[in-house]
């Protein structure tokens, strides 16, 4: 069970900036033992109470877009300008395969390096597998820990886009431009809930190229409808590997903030944020709580194996499962 | 309560094929009432005995690619071959503006004054309102009515395609070609998901573009992973008013639906589909019982309070809500 004494002193060397700490609380918030439970919830309690202006920011993109490697140079231009940066890789699992997307997170190797980062590679579990990563409570965690600028990044497949846009204060959509393929396109849901559109891999030999993908995106955000905030996404040009774009994508950045704040828009969405993430916490402890049930666990392996064979259907199993669930009451291990 | 016996009534009229009875069967399933949740519970295991042979098809692809258009004369094959076709639309709410993307659903005129076909247009609520509409219940519902041909319509934003995969047979992705701008793209994730890819709107006038767009389409096909069933998409072109396409279209689609069925994958598949639709199940139905249970509704909106204001984290909140949920153990209304 809990070590109040103990879980003080992480929270302690967390606060100044033990990396090791902030690992270890990270690791007890993704936690699925039901004893590491109410420590998590108390220690996400105490984070949040240590108030420290912040910048959530989403990185998201298709699969080889290139975000780890816009990652590295816009992070070392973040702590240039003496912020300190958390990276949380969300990568969620393969649907379709279970797997995780990416393999290696050795791109963000100069970043990596710095004392002012803390880089988090973590294969979510998904929604089908039962708990999704706690990557909201670990946003916390990092901003307690001193990290000023929380850069979220997403593998931009199904529903990451979306789930990322209720957690960061705003978005970076990555793109590559005339590919020619269907590969690279940007779905309407996706390309709505990005705050700035940047084109990697702006290679200057291929100026006239990225001058047109550039015309051509503006032109399709005109049709679109305005982000919450009243703007539409501008679209810049970064080189990773050269380093040309960074600065100004960060400047943008960081104006973007800026007028979000002075319109009192940064709050109003932090605070909407909180209320649907008591929904998805709810919704997501909910199936924790009765996968991790002592008492259900037999009872689900009977069901589930009665739903293989046909033998009973998922709608009812499932509707078994609750009842049965909800009768046991309150049961501790 | 339930009222046993009008409900005998209601699945035998619905067996026989009564409108009226389906519908209603549908709105019971997708009350999110508690007193009703026990006799949609029976009602959806007494369709699941009904044992027919039957089809479901995931009709995907982005808002105004003609996913309506085309159900129209595809359902109308379908019933030329001496099928009964359902069609759901999903329209999953937006997320961002919490309305319905689709207004009318008028575009399936002719299907709709067919003796054989049956047209079930609903919002969801979505995920984030608590409640996923009760689509694979609702297939059930529809199939057991005599319906072998079941037309899943799914809006292709977020996350709508991989929902609609795990609920149908296989999935045919509308497109249109050479719009040239990225809006009209086709996320990975979401080609991934389709078993044959439809051009639609394939005017005679422009037979070079569509020619172009059907081998740019097979060439990156190359590149994804086979689908489970070890297949690749095919890629065929349709021009939904004049019906040009349609019939091979359906022919294409028996034809897979035969392979499928020959190698065993379709029952396989089906018996996988089960296994998910439990973890979803729960996961909906945990959130349902909670947020409709009487001891809970009042200390929910006080957190919720608590939370807007910042007084209260909602992971905290969450944790409290679902102790509350587990010791309240089991009252009824």
């Amino acid at each position: 069970m809990a070590d109040p004494t103990g879980d003080e002193e992480l929270f302690r060397a967390l606060c100044a900036g033990d990396r090791v700490a902030l690992g270890k609380a990270i690791t007890l918030v993704e936690s699925t033992r039901r004893a590491d439970r109410d420590r998590a919830v108390a220690l996400v309690e105490q984070a949040r109470s240590v108030q420290r202006t912040t910048l959530r920011i989403g990185i998201t993109g298709i699969p080889g877009v290139g975000k780890s490697t816009l990652i590295d140079p816009i992070g070392r231009e973040a702590i240039g300008h003496g912020h300190r940066v958390a990276v949380l890789a969300t990568d969620p699992s393969s649907i379709r395969s279970g797997g995780s997307i990416l393999g290696d997170k050795t791109r963000m190797d100069e970043l990596s390096r710095s004392e002012h980062a803390f880089i988090r590679p973590t294969a979510s579990r998904g929604n089908l597998g039962g708990v999704a990563r706690r990557t909201q409570e670990t946003i916390l965690l990092c901003e307690a820990a001193g990290y000023d600028v929380i850069l979220v990044e997403t593998v931009g497949v199904g529903q990451s886009e979306l789930e990322v846009d209720r957690m960061t204060d705003l978005n970076v959509l990555l793109t590559i431009p005339g590919t020619g393929d269907e590969l690279q396109g940007i779905k309407r849901g996706v390309m709505e809930s990005a705050d700035v559109i940047v084109l990697t891999k702006a290679d200057p030999k291929a100026a006239t190229l990225y001058a047109d993908a550039r015309r051509s995106l503006l032109n399709a955000i005109a049709f679109l409808p305005a982000r919450d905030s009243g703007k539409r996404p501008e679209v810049l040009l970064t080189e990773a590997l050269s380093g040309d774009g960074i600065a100004a994508l960060w400047a943008h950045i960081v104006s973007m903030s800026e007028g979000s704040h002075a319109t009192g828009y940064f709050e109003k969405r932090r605070a909407q944020q909180n209320a649907q993430w008591l929904q998805h916490a709810l919704r997501d402890g909910l199936l924790e709580e009765l996968l991790t049930d002592p008492g259900i666990a037999a009872h689900l392996e009977t069901l589930q194996a009665s739903v293989r064979s046909g033998e009973l259907g998922p709608f009812k199993a499932a509707a078994e499962l609750i009842e049965r669930f909800r009768t046991s009451g309150g049961r501790l291990p």
